[in-house]
């Protein structure tokens, strides 16, 4: 991949840094799961506007009850190997598409590339993943790398019908619709890897679903694949723990921890997005209001850079000493959350840990006080708690209760204590590309990659392809990249196409 | 009013700053009318949310297409003195008015204080403003002050009708409704003044429309008007232009120009909005994106700080060197427009003035970038240049229009031009709170003033009251106060409380 | 001077404002004087570093113990009507000159525009400042526009001796040295102004010693005078007292509140300041140190927001609760002094108050809080409160005493109270070349300012003139201003070359 | 050593990241080496100062040119095995040590946790570092904790005298002064480790001197000693060279690259030191300022925000595509260095490269543009390149040269391209704590390992040492940690007293 990738240098192998599998969670401080977010990111759009167009109506209206299951449609070169909601969706599917395709440059650059070469040829991917705008353009550019994909959703309300139209009126056998049931689920998910005559050489996953549904159905499949690219929280921990048991039989490549999407997905995107899902669910002023967030972690951090910048006192909780220090020496006081609970006018949870804010506090906290979540999960905070006969629940907007206490104090509960920023804000285009970046990079590596360099293991993107990740995304920026002089490459010990950092480096 | 504010000294007139008519307009870069905003602001919470609840579908749901001008309501004790849209909707308007009464202290401070003494008693109050549960606290502060009240609306759209129906069944004489045609609004500003055995004696208005109407149609009404609250720029232009020309027959007070809520309505306000009204209309990624800022006032001022922090990479143009070297030593370059038209991301007006952004700018802007103003009615972006044959425009959202150049480029404009905070951000009901302190405090004042201390002008709040408006906004944010000690106060020459500043200090 | 300027427009004389005397200290958050500042810039200099060079060495170097007065001293084109420390200096002192002319752009603009026109042609000015290298521009700068000049120091330590020299090598009559007693202060300006054949008719002054000692010896000369300029905080407040007692008989110009030096003066200079002053002498961290700011007027405004920047936790105190609301709007907790006294690392005074730090507070600090003052003359921190026998003062650099409790706790003390950016860091060429234009700009003003445009009275800089100086410091920064159309001009109902905002604009 | 710790978890092995040495220089973005920077802490503080107080005077003032080789000293208590300056100076080298230990709070913990426990009891430490107050801080807690220390430096400049007298009072063999000569280096390293009945089983080096001498001397010596702590880049590599070779006889510990020290030399330290830096040299006022940072490691990162933070508008330049993006999210304009070199007013490097600022570019660089290194030794800037004849260079200050080319411009160079932050600014002790007590600890760690913990080879501190280094510190911000509940380390599985991140963590 790396003569591809344009890089003079051979890649060596050993600079691929094989994380140990250990039985704590090591990176409990960020946004461990994207479950939901790129449906909800459309969503949000829709209710954030009174008239989003045709596209978004054809969605929501559905004249048609008929299951997609029960309903034979072809597109319109008579190709009928689908199951979507409505294929006379496609051309306003087509339109997100393209509106998408201007935020995503390095996939374009990557297919541009691919006019020469094919490095996905004969790669024969079979996907499980959110359906939408976004992930249309990573598909359709595998399919222009040489690859042939099949695909079903891994989330049952998140697929965008006019997006899933679009595709099967480009050919791709995809199945999928929004609203779908737990026995739909998996049957799109069969319907993508068992097909007389097909069979998958690469898994592309978000979740380890589709993963598990193979190990479980068709576990001798495996002999001809030649790995397995997973992006969640999830389905990485759940190939650990295969990893661990010796029952991985194929490499595997974790995505989730690249440098380039954690900083994105935690830190940059963060620190919009608790702006933006304050606001749009609250429109409260941040301006002098007192703020505790819980876990300095990247999330944690992107979340006090933003809040201090507009005006907003800050308040940190940590456990862990190191980033307790950071926190005091980027100028925010680290207490415990029993001694500003009071005082506090929002409290937003990033640990990744459970029971944070427990009923305790929440009695605490003061009339009005705003609770959310950008940590993980929904257990960050004990919302369960709350559900107490002398605790009244009035929902003032969608996303938003007022849980008022007999004396009449009323707590402002976010999202249910779901993730505020998948809930509540969306996610930039501009994000989801460096993912799915990153997702086609490490196909084309697993796929590309000379017999033994990848064991039966889960490995981190090599380093060199993280980087090349970034530098796809640079002319967003008009950004120019220096270039090391023969003997500055020579000093510093480096290839003058990188890598250029340690594997550890954040 | 000095004495009542708990203050123990007298307010010297002197210190009263009287502005000189000036023809040029003097502050070129503020926000210049808030026609529409908070209609806008409740309207956008709808919009933004899919279930807001009852309140909200009796808006919207109108089963009644009767005028109600040929509506008989009365209230549940038999009064019919108001015309509205429906007085069921009383309960839920009245929800909103106390989510409302908890963000502003300063008004419910005020309430309290009145327990004791009546600072309005006998005032009978003409209001034109826009009704919204904001207003609602004002005008029932002014009742609890010892005032009556008689109101209509200041805009045609503007009026939420729940909170009408509330302030009805309270007992209030109001005429509005969302929706009401040109006649309607004279009629319903006429039914506020034109009452058998009813004169008022003060008038709050909102953009000098019912000022207007007095003047031409019950001139002599003025005889027993003790003085005029105008909160909106055009308002007091029009005050101005009386003043001039010798026809202002009683005093003014202009609130617009008050320190507190410029530094409110225009800095802190835009410092959020901006970001608030980008990510709802377009889920902009704001970190790296190149940003032009036409303009740096105290908006733009706002609007850069806001856009810096978020790592955006911001340039400014301006025409006032003072201005510009601020800019300068803020950290931002400055650029004449044409300098980086092509190459930036977003362009923000914020000038007050006409044709910044000409049709040969649009022209030369790159694919993608995003148009919006936050300056000033419709003119600083010259939207009617893209009205032409060749160019096409598409609806994406709400707010949001792709204009499509022949070769497909896109420029992506909000709010067709107009502003976009009031078109697509919410204003906090903490900053609506400062303005309606400023008004009720300024009603007070004129009311309460001995003979000769204000003449047939257009004055500015007393330097004292527009502390004393700050200083009931503190405990919202636990703030205290540091006093004067009686050998300090006489070192500085100051009066323990206040006035503290020159009424010129900004 | 507005044709000078290259303004076509004529400049209106009511767009000045004239400044009413009040009783009351207006400004009093800002730091009221200069006294020592260029001459400290210079010293520190010169201390912080261990081989200046040359030129200071000359100054330090007291070879020659005798007093100027009564030396007999001639430049070398045999000129000798002057006084300073050593001829000798002139080249050192001309290469210190040299380099301030690189950082005084605007002043060389004027040079450059004077090639064709002398404004100060017949203007015969006698000043009375600091004589540093940034005065010697301004002077020669005065000459090249056609004043004839004779100068004399404000204050007995600041003469830089070798500019000193450079100056009367060029042909100036200048009577200043370093360490010059009462007397030959007095002396000094006395042979500025007493000389058979000369009389001044331009008055440059700072501090105002120079106007008191015509008005007390040679009451007369005043009928040829056509104004003063001063620019210090101490000699405008004698001239507003001068005004108030109907004794003033010239025009004077107040350009110490204009507003570009007030901005450079006290926000932008101090935001750099205070993290120069505490840095150089106690090396202190400022990531996250507690810190309370005392005042949030201009200087405050600037220290919060270097030190928030820096990863300090700051707190601030205020009396005025519109400065108060700012404090909390940009994020900073608002305390009384006593809530936080015992938890702060560093104490910063910038109120322009006197006894704001007292004894009882400083009984409360921890060991080792830092206390110095950013904000008036040394009587902030009440540090004759700390001249008692328990406890101990200990020099422990200079500028740093440990002052020691009798339980051994130690408070660092900065320059014993008095200002710490004055006493402690210097002030960059580039403040003062914007306070060094204004001054230009004020005598070209009052010397051609035609019959009754100015009374007997204390002026503001024309705001024209204020955006003048302004514009001739961007081209350092190479801003580009933007110019309005006459169509933009004509609807904003402003002149094309300004004044572009009113006068009271801050 | 964890029980030592008050954990009560187990310390697993298997979690000390044992870093592979690797060809390339991997950190090629963080300040490498400390030499002299302590030294030149303490020199600086004095020449920025004019009377710094007696023990300065002391150092410089060498009424005695005597070397301290040919003198005959005792302490008090009549012991003679040091060889210092002047042992008279104990007194106030006594005084500096007591101020550096207020701000080395963690060393003063260990002291107090050592009352009960002696974790060093039996340990020969043979030390060879700068000999300044803070280390005399180090020294005197490894001496309470147990161990028997002897010391040389590690710099020929660094040496504070009067706190080598101290030492030498207190009773350490001490060997070392300032301005020894290349012979008394290596000769007060022997005097360290060569005696008679005594054998060091632990080294602490900072540089690699002297376990080089060592290696060369005494190899045997290495059988009885159970490990080395390096501090310096410099020092580390030897011994991973070492390793390579296979000739590393002793388990060394890397403290350079701990979390801890990493972000506190780099990242916070330098946000502080390059505003210092450059306004001790040149009084340079930073707002408004273009300015072009080279490299956006952590150092470059911490330039980057302190200057923006004061108005600066900057630009980098960077070689990984990685932290370019990250430069682009956090705000800056990414360019090659070509692009604005004729614009600046500052260069800064901080790239660890060399060559980044060669000729060309000074050639190209505006009148006054200010040229300094924040990376790395000396090469960064061709400093060679500009001492051609053609070239005038003239000393302005101690620390900062005028580069003058034939046609007038002048270039500002500082430190003569060595490390600005070395050369003119501090250290701030606070920082040095964080070393020294990683110092420390490695110590314990490595005298305490059980057998077979640590081979022949070079390892990170283990993570949780580090994060017992942070916790040490937090008291200084009165930071409270959140402590884990059982039930939540068990959803995290965390050992509830950490480590609670993985090693690759920063």
């Amino acid at each position: 991949v790396e003569r591809w990738m344009g890089a003079s240098g051979t890649l060596d192998v050993r600079q691929t840094l094989q994380i140990q599998f250990a039985d704590q969670k090591q990176e409990f401080n960020k946004r461990p799961t994207k479950i939901g977010r790129r449906s909800l990111s459309r969503s949000i759009s829709q209710s954030s506007t009174d008239s989003y167009g045709s596209a978004a109506s054809y969605t929501d209206s559905s004249d048609d009850e008929t299951s997609p299951r029960d309903k034979q449609q072809k597109n319109s070169k008579g190709n009928g190997d689908f199951c979507i909601k409505n294929i006379k969706q496609a051309d306003f599917g087509r339109r997100e598409i393209e509106i998408a395709e201007q935020e995503m440059p390095a996939l374009m650059a990557l297919r541009k590339r691919a006019q020469g070469e094919k490095p996905l040829a004969g790669a024969k991917v079979v996907g499980c993943t959110h359906i939408t705008a976004q992930t249309a353009v990573l598909m359709e550019t595998l399919s222009a790398l040489g690859a042939q994909c099949r695909w079903a959703a891994c989330n049952i309300y998140s697929t965008q019908n006019e997006v899933a139209a679009a595709l099967a009126e480009g050919g791709f056998s995809v199945f999928a619709w929004k609203g779908e049931s737990e026995d739909d689920f998996w049957w799109c998910i069969d319907r993508c890897v068992n097909l007389e005559g097909w069979q998958p050489n690469m898994i592309l996953d978000d979740g380890g679903d589709l993963t598990h549904w193979i190990y479980k159905k068709y576990p001798n499949m495996f002999k001809k694949i030649k790995g397995i690219v997973e992006e969640s929280v999830t389905g990485v921990h759940r190939l650990y723990q295969l990893s661990k048991a010796g029952k991985l039989c194929v490499p595997a490549m974790n995505v989730n921890d690249s440098v380039t999407k954690q900083k994105f997905d935690n830190l940059y995107c963060c620190r919009e997005s608790i702006l933006d899902g304050l606001k749009r669910t609250t429109d409260v002023m941040f301006g002098g209001k007192q703020v505790v967030v819980c876990g300095y972690g990247e999330v944690g951090k992107g979340c006090c850079a933003a809040l201090k910048a507009m005006g907003s006192i800050v308040y940190v909780t940590e456990i862990d000493p190191i980033c307790a220090l950071q926190a005091c020496m980027d100028g925010f006081r680290l207490v415990k959350l029993s001694e500003v609970i009071r005082q506090v006018d929002i409290v937003i949870t990033c640990t990744g840990n459970k029971n944070v804010v427990v009923r305790e506090y929440l009695d605490r906290m003061k009339n009005g006080c705003i609770v959310c979540n950008m940590g993980h999960s929904n257990t960050e905070i004990d919302v369960a708690s709350l559900r107490t006969p002398e605790l009244t629940w009035e929902r003032v907007r969608s996303q938003v209760d007022h849980v008022i206490w007999p004396d009449g104090k009323r707590i402002v509960l976010l999202a249910e204590g779901r993730l505020l920023n998948l809930s509540c804000s969306t996610v930039p285009t501009f994000v989801l590309s460096i993912t799915a970046t990153t997702q086609a990079l490490a196909l084309i590596e697993l796929y590309n990659a000379p017999e033994g360099r990848y064991k039966q293991d889960v490995y981190l993107l090599p380093k060199k392809m993280d980087e090349y990740v970034a530098s796809l995304h640079l002319p967003t920026f008009d950004a120019h990249l220096t270039e090391l002089s023969d003997e500055q490459a020579k000093y510093l010990g480096l290839n003058k196409n990188g890598p250029f950092k340690p594997n550890y480096y954040r």
